[in-house]
């Protein structure tokens, strides 16, 4: 088999401590570009070009292209290869993938445009990207799963211990599927937090999984507008992130019934909407 | 004055403590869209829309712009405004900042496409990519400064000390433009940690002080391609991070003649390339 890039590349380090040197062979987290492709009805286009590190490369474009709203479940999804072109080098097919769709042409790729234009219309601020959201179809999500506090205390250290490059590089953000039960489903891993939530969704959506109504959301860091809207896209009605939210990431989970945790550490946590999914057991002060 | 975004949002949270509730008021970091529009010789056109946390508007266009190679110096730059189209409201004009040229013409938006669509002669790979920076003209960097490691420990508490906003939200990337001597020049916050990049360079740029050849850039977090890359456009010879580097974010130190440290924690760090800039008196074991 070709070579193709692996998740974490050797560097060579420089490590100081106290004044002293010492040199020593270390692992980074690998980057480098995907482009995700759509082809249709003999045609292919070029939706994107993206920073990530390689591995779970066909979910992370089934993804990605799921939270643009170009496809909505695995009957739209035909076979997903890496980049068979003659013309380009055995190295850099392992950089594109093709997403073939069953639909006889290719989407419109405007929808796309919102990221970029946004109509003198609507204009351009927070409250707008939320009509967007709404516009493109992605509903207020379902009342429940009930989530205990004590199973929430225990989802950063199991994604942890799922992430096995962390160790290695030091260098990646993780999102883990969970039951309410806190059951690790399936974790992901990338230089790009985004990156990372895409992976689990394109997993989710071949697996035929999506709607993720039963699930909870777990990230390895802030969580932002961008991580919200993807997490919607799948449906998934928590989203608890170890660091802090935004103001457009509680505004979105607000809008749209979502439970949004944030500065998760132990049995310490915040909740910013969405706390009815909390039981009232917890003991309430002031 | 009309209502405008501040960069940090009143939230209502719950707060759990060992199944303990409070409800309080507290801060979360603003995340709004903003738009860069380019304006030259009676046309104006969107080059992008960037989630941001506001404040520093005017640099951050100028740094983006910069990074992508629109603009290359202070001359070039005539007025930058918040929009004043009287067919957009008031609140969301502050989402909009016009950029106006001094050149008669706008430039070729082309040039921003090589992070969409690489061409299939130079492939889709991280060497490609850097290949793409050297064909837009940034150069190898120059020799120097000699970076004191006892400088070096000081950098991310003084960084944390000039992040106003950090302690109110917990949730903003920050950089920090340096002397090489230790003495913090500016320092700015952004829920992106490349906003906050650009929002240094587009200060820096407007000050006439690029290129940075003589200073050092300290990021909170994690060094990638997109940070080095807007660190190599500014003529930043070392960037330091506090969390790890990317492999791309090595190689293109490497190539670029840059200074690359990462884990810097008091006084242990991890040199990644460039560890000529560091005085030979450190001592060497092994």
């Amino acid at each position: 088999m070709a070579w193709r890039p692996g998740s974490k590349t050797r560097a060579r380090v420089v490590a100081v401590t106290d004044g002293r040197r010492r040199t020593r062979s270390d692992y980074v987290a690998t980057e480098e570009p995907l482009e995700i492709r759509l082809v249709a009805g003999g045609a292919t286009t070029t939706v994107a070009v993206t920073m990530r590190t390689p591995g779970a490369d066909f979910e992370l474009a089934v993804g990605f292209l799921h939270a643009e709203g170009l496809i909505t479940g695995p009957d739209g999804v035909g076979r997903v290869t890496y980049c068979t072109d003659p013309r380009i080098e055995v190295e850099q097919r392992y950089n594109i993938v093709n997403v073939e769709l069953t639909a006889a042409v290719l989407p419109d790729l405007r929808l796309l445009d919102r990221h970029f234009v946004t109509s003198s219309a609507c204009g351009v601020c927070g409250k707008a990207s939320l009509d967007a959201l709404e516009l493109r179809g992605c509903p207020v999500l379902p009342a429940g799963p009930m989530i205990d506090p004590a199973v929430l205390a225990t989802l950063p250290d199991a994604l942890r211990e799922a992430q096995g490059l962390f160790e290695a590089t030091g260098g990646l953000h993780a999102a883990g599927l969970f039951t309410a039960a806190g059951e690790l489903v399936a974790a992901r891993e990338d230089v790009g937090r985004h990156n990372a939530v895409d992976k689990l969704v394109g997993w989710a959506l071949m697996q035929q999984r999506l709607p993720l109504h039963e699930h909870l959301l777990v990230v390895s860091g802030r969580s932002s507008y961008e991580i919200m809207q993807k997490a919607l896209a799948a449906g998934l009605p928590a989203v608890c992130a170890v660091s802090a939210p935004s103001s457009l990431a509680v505004e979105l989970a607000q809008r749209f019934g979502m439970t949004l945790v944030g500065f998760l550490r132990g049995d310490r946590f915040n909740v910013y909407a969405g706390a009815e999914r909390l039981p009232v057991g917890v003991a309430s002060t002031q």
